[in-house]
């Protein structure tokens, strides 16, 4: 039988080998994950209320928990605090540029947006 | 007003300029999907009917639909027929190699599973 581990559910996180690129390109069409991923490139661990997003805690968790189980971004918890980073190096072996290339053409996009 | 096209709505393709890069992950983060992008990288252009997906009409129509309407794909009428296109042009114009690091991921994907 499953060890209790208190009032939380253990963080559930796909192998590297597991990790299903439908998946990922799910996880990542999406503006507030898009963030929180673009936040994790330019700073390799954050803790959760820290990322620079205007949506509900609730909702907030939703989309991590996404990315998560997605195989994007890892979770660990750390007394009070949950800290999140991005499995990069495990994506670019499984699938080699996939995430740069995806960013590259959000950033791009963002970039005509505004000129 | 608009002008009746008789039965049929008019086919809706965003211009180059408005492809939403959240829309073509979205698009493209489908098996079915996938593989009628698949299908088109290998042959130009093919009719509805033709595509090596085991879905229902109505089905296929809605995956048809999500891909044109992402820019992902192009459509015409042709009497009763409908031909299907890829702006494969247009993506890497505005998104770099995104299109083939995305198919080229699904096909690393698919070979470790089959071996």
């Amino acid at each position: 039988m499953p060890r209790s581990h208190g009032r939380r559910a253990a963080l559930v996180h796909p192998d590297a080998g597991a990790i299903d690129v439908l998946d990922v390109l799910h996880a990542l069409a999406d503006p507030t994950r898009m963030t929180i991923v673009r936040t994790l490139r330019a700073d390799p661990e954050r803790a959760c209320g820290t990322f620079p997003v205007d949506v509900a805690p609730s909702t907030l968790t939703h989309h991590f928990r996404v990315l998560r189980e997605a195989g994007v971004i890892r979770q660990r918890e750390d007394g009070n605090r949950r800290w999140t980073t991005l499995r990069l190096e495990e994506l670019d072996a499984r699938f080699p540029r996939l995430l740069d290339t995806i960013v590259s053409a959000y950033d791009r996009q963002a970039d005509s947006a505004n000129t």
